[in-house]
């Protein structure tokens, strides 16, 4: 489906389905999500009368199969959808300046799958993480599949596109983070790299499961951290791998 | 599709479209795979020359219109799908009498989704676990989704299904085991749960993630462990808690 340019002023900002009772329910708490249109079940109703009851929305008691015919073949909604515009998002310097910071910040290079993506963004939420970095090109847009692997995260977690990581990166140095990137011929553990290292300090930076970070990404790192896995098979999964750094992130980090 | 009956004396036997092309390499490298019908396009017959000319196989070029007809509409199988029966998988006492353990053991109580269960076989063997043990009823069985999302893992880690968890809990306690539980509730960290115990002798049991673990289950670990996520959102997916035991695991045991 072709996102929908909204306005000429807001030429990065569409229109899509949002699906799944968690991604609607969370979309639905969100003062913040613009909505257009609730199509819904009569059984998927009931489920989420709450949510809808505050959100105040007006909604269309569907048929199941009308909702099929809104979105994608063979996507599991569970009964309901959601036409919603994309969020408006924190700047870099927004996320520097929040005084509430706990756990890392993680920054994504080159990672493309948006079911990837979004079980990164569901994890880092639920381990405090101040929000999820990545480049305008080669990463997920907003999407329903996106909100759907995060299970909703994505409306809470802030989720922040930049033209240039590195410079991103340069200035997260500025101001007193470490950075780690994960690479399979890093030199040092998760544990050497973040030892002592203030949580809120730490920066995990993850590139695809082929390709890794990319050189000038590697150059700017403060670590390159191997997590220790069978060498005669492939590496592990891209969102497994930022499960474990924040993990080992919290757990290490000298506690106030 | 309808799994084939191969022989009223393997009756748990079948046939399946494995398909993707970490899967079929691993298959093609593994002996102990039945193998049936090869299906391979121009393409991805450049890419699997080497494992398609060491097994010896067979094989059909087509087009990839034609494999999309023989599996399931949807499928991403990148040019290949290789017909092949489920395999002979150890017992319980196989797997515990296996003198080159190094890894921890994995138990699932109800996890009955394939791609969450095969994203943990791939990152079990990631981290040289010996295998995963199931129930028969509530998990699932060997298919193409499962092998892919085990990225070929399926054809090298032993993926044991019981009928009784709790009875082969029991013999792993006996066989100086420690059984880890994870549970939301959980009364301990898993760093409290596993520092010291020999990385080969610890069991994590992992639940579904809207139920986890059953009661019986529960009542038969040695330690019920919480891994420390934010209260306010949902649990993380169950392959992300996985991968978190694993290296915890790995990082904490003494080493020899």
């Amino acid at each position: 489906m072709k996102p929908r340019i909204i306005s000429q002023h807001k030429k990065n900002s569409y229109q899509f389905w949002l699906y799944g009772l968690h991604p609607v329910a969370s979309a639905l708490a969100n003062n913040k999500r613009l909505k257009h249109r609730l199509v819904v079940s009569e059984n998927a109703l009931r489920k989420l009368s709450e949510p809808i009851k505050e959100s105040g929305i007006r909604y269309e008691i569907v048929d199941v199969k009308a909702i099929n015919h809104l979105l994608e073949p063979g996507i599991v909604h569970q009964g309901v959808a959601l036409e919603v515009s994309t969020l408006h998002q924190p700047s870099t310097d927004e996320l520097l300046n929040n005084g509430d910071k706990i756990g890392a910040l993680i920054l994504l290079d080159g990672i493309t799958d948006a079911n990837n993506v979004g079980a990164i963004i569901r994890t880092a939420e639920a381990f405090y993480a101040q929000g999820i970095i990545t480049t305008v090109r080669n990463s997920p847009s907003e999407s329903g599949v996106l909100a759907k692997a995060s299970s909703g995260a994505l409306e809470r977690l802030p989720f922040i596109k930049v033209p240039n990581l590195v410079g991103v990166m340069q200035k997260l140095k500025k101001n007193g983070y470490w950075i780690a990137g994960l690479d399979v011929n890093g030199d040092c553990s998760l544990n050497q790299a973040i030892t002592g290292v203030n949580e809120s300090q730490i920066v995990f930076v993850l590139g695809s499961e082929g390709k890794g970070l990319r050189q000038a990404t590697k150059e700017c790192c403060d670590f390159l951290v191997r997590i220790s896995t069978n060498p005669t098979i492939g590496s592990i999964n891209v969102s497994n791998a930022a499960a474990i750094c924040l993990y080992a992130g919290q757990t290490l980090s000298p506690k106030p």
